[in-house]
């Protein structure tokens, strides 16, 4: 399978590239605005990945170019550039491909980071609103830290939370999440549902804020 | 220690109710608008807790009445009595006592549970809101399943989340909840951060929805 990673130079796209890139065969394409920024990280990621004994297959493109070439196109961008990326890149989504969004809006203040949606009620609905109605997309990845993805030595042992309404965009979205190891894919419904998954990543921050020795936390449900 | 259990008669103060009667020596006092209630859920309490080889004190009480005699309090009941419970209650609040809300404004759609905060911008502002200024208020126990709590069988091996702003009486609640055997607590902040704790809850309900073979869940963060 061909997994875009578009704004995969930034931290979340390189967590998952190098777990993908160690433990499957996919083709991972690292998208940026900048494909010199997108080929340099690409060529990075096959480093670390060798170093750590596996051998992936990763290149870096454009945006658009990655997101032409895939079948699975996941949003690693910050929640502020969500609707730039998707409208970058949205003439060439197909009808079989798959959009995935990771990210959930926050802000901060001095009591900790709060959930903090844009309009459309959630980032997962504003990026429904963004890509074309035939595409689907599925939320996934969004509670996962993302210092300890790229640490390729760090056990996972957690949680992600997938939600989807077409069935079949899950499924593929819940396969590629579990070919990680220690990443289960739990099923928390349909994109009706975004807000409290969202919600579930500012949490985490506050809980690793205030706990002495947590950091790079992840959930298990249990 | 003395503690109320407001509306004590219900899952949650069941919950709490068996894990303390069995699990250590505080008096516990169950509360209810009806104390004859209060009292038979008392009696079947110290059944139950002597059915699995512990000897728990447990009283029935008016809500008033058990508040008045206790040192923590916790509001036990629905987020729609929340406001009623503590008027009814707050002449008897003292300066030393604690207040614990372990409640979480949810509502039911289609599609599954979202969380629906009163206006006050979650259920453990409008407790802090009607509880007398000069009470401590501590968010706690919200994310468990009450079922699985009250079940004194069932592994529990999970956290729950403490909010607060006064540190004495955080501290004082995450000792009662660490006093529960698989039970840890971890501090979520203040009062502030109490939105993204009450979101946790119809999160859990939407897994445990979507997943088979999953109910009464809890998450732990590691």
């Amino acid at each position: 399978m061909r997994i875009a990673l578009l704004g995969g130079t930034g931290d979340v796209g390189e967590g998952l590239a190098l777990r993908w890139g160690l433990e499957t065969n996919h083709e991972l394409l690292v998208g940026s605005r900048d494909p010199e920024k997108a080929r340099d990280a690409a060529e990075s990621y096959v480093g670390t990945v060798s170093a750590a004994g596996g051998d992936a297959t990763v290149k870096g493109f454009t945006n658009g170019m990655a997101a032409d070439r895939a079948d699975v196109v996941v949003l690693s961008v910050p929640p502020y550039h969500v609707s730039d990326t998707v409208e970058s890149v949205a003439d060439v989504l197909d009808d079989d491909d798959v959009v995935v969004t990771p990210a959930a809006g926050m802000k901060r203040d001095d009591d900790g980071f709060h959930y903090h949606p844009p309009g459309a009620g959630s980032v997962t609905a504003l990026v429904r609103e963004a890509v074309p109605e035939h595409v689907p997309v599925v939320g996934a990845f969004h509670n996962l830290a993302a210092g300890r993805l790229a640490d390729l030595e760090a056990d996972l042992g957690i949680d992600t939370l997938v939600i989807g309404d077409d069935a079949d965009a899950t499924a593929t979205v819940s396969r590629l999440a579990e070919e990680i190891e220690g990443l289960r894919a739990l099923d928390a419904g349909g994109l009706a549902n975004a807000a409290e998954v969202e919600s579930l990543t500012p949490l985490l921050v506050n809980v690793a804020t205030n706990n002495e020795g947590m950091h790079d936390l992840g959930v298990r449900f249990s």
